[in-house]
């Protein structure tokens, strides 16, 4: 099933995608409801209202290399504030000061049931589903070593354009991001440093994860500069796309 | 007025203490209702339920010496995950990974009004009230140098024990920690490197924050190690003081 969040004249909800179709899905049901309209009708949401969002750095050999960082030797996380959420084909904006503002296309995982102490061979066991991610940096802001900072003003987290909560294989997906069509970025979940079990194990030792919240995975090499007017496209094989243009923040 | 969120039996709610009792206080109600209980009666939880918990590193003269770390030429920020957050006299648990858990005694600023881009002379218009933190941090996993990984396992963030809402003159509060009894920190926002004005003003420039989101300031001279069985007391003159005892996480 693909579950989004939309927005529908003064209305938000939960829905499902079918074909083209939004369906209402209420909260706590996974039975589709009425055809509220198509996907060009509806407004969507960010997928899912994460209280935590976790994130992975240098998780793929190719960005490590590119980057010239030390191999690690467990994952590197860090949180982006929730705040940052914005939903599918809305404005990422720069701020004012942000001289260099770059795309990071990842793949997210959406946490379906409370995780805490997650065995790596039974990840699969608390996640909802999957979803695209931008994990959109300000360059600028990297100085000071801390880069939850670099990653957390408003707008600098576009999620979506749904959750896909079918996915027999996730170590099989594929990511790739598109900068004003051209293709920027290729990785998939078989060439991460640390996959997808082993993330999550490893943050739920450290945080208890509950349903919504979110981790992101890493993004591979290729990262560089977005400019207002460019259009970022992150995409996850059998997922979607997720499509966001830039503008300066006013 | 000093702010609290209580527990009584099944009961959570938020009150006013009134000498030595806990009265009601409805949310956006500013008028304390009925008397529930004497201090010693009523559970206190942490007085305020942030989403955002924005923190300052190196924002004393003295710690930023000892550490032997470079003067900070703008504030370095960084996030502590709301899930860390717990109360006055709750137990601080150090993970079974962690060989050493250190205490930071903070004043910590309780939002009051949505804040974005504060003027640092205004500052004192979007604050609700102060009150006494603990950073604990988990300094084995500073490696990386992502101290958000460092400081936001559960209970890495006791608050409290209420918000003192009247503070007519912040510049002058001292904070002071005391382990086991013995003063192991002293410090006051007179000694910070960067006030509370500029902090709100360069974190309210980065992000957004909201009624309930806290700002910690950071840390004087003196961290140090705490055990299974410490006792830690952080004091804010004129606020109060924070208690919390360690214990293993098993």
């Amino acid at each position: 099933m693909r579950i989004v969040r939309y927005r529908l004249g003064d209305r938000v909800g939960r829905g499902a995608v079918v074909g083209d179709l939004v369906h209402e899905l209420p909260d706590g049901n996974d039975n589709p409801g009425r055809a509220l309209g198509t996907l060009s009708e509806v407004t969507l949401l960010a997928p899912c209202e994460p209280r935590v969002i976790v994130c992975a750095g240098s998780n793929y050999a190719d960005q490590i290399a590119e980057k010239g960082r030390p191999w690690p030797e467990q994952p590197s996380l860090f949180l982006k504030a929730p705040n940052a959420i914005t939903g599918p084909d809305a404005e990422v904006l720069r701020p004012p000061e942000v001289r260099r503002l770059e795309y990071e296309g990842e793949l997210a995982v959406v946490i379906g049931r409370t995780a805490r102490n997650v065995r790596a061979d039974r990840f699969a066991d608390v996640v909802l589903g999957y979803t695209c991610a931008n994990d959109v940096t300000a360059d600028d802001w990297r100085a000071d070593g801390q880069w939850t900072r670099a990653k957390s003003a408003a707008t600098f987290c576009p999620l979506g354009p749904w959750i896909e909560t079918e996915m027999p294989d996730p170590s099989a997906l594929r990511i790739t991001t598109r900068l004003a069509g051209e293709v920027v970025q290729r990785g998939s979940v078989a060439d991460m440093v640390f996959g997808l079990g082993e993330l999550l194990a490893f943050a739920t030792r450290w945080i208890t994860l509950e349903p919504g919240d979110v981790l992101l995975t890493g993004s591979p090499a290729g990262v560089g500069p977005m400019v207002p007017g460019d259009v970022v496209e992150v995409e996850v094989s059998g997922v979607g796309a997720l499509r966001n243009a830039v503008a300066d923040r006013v």
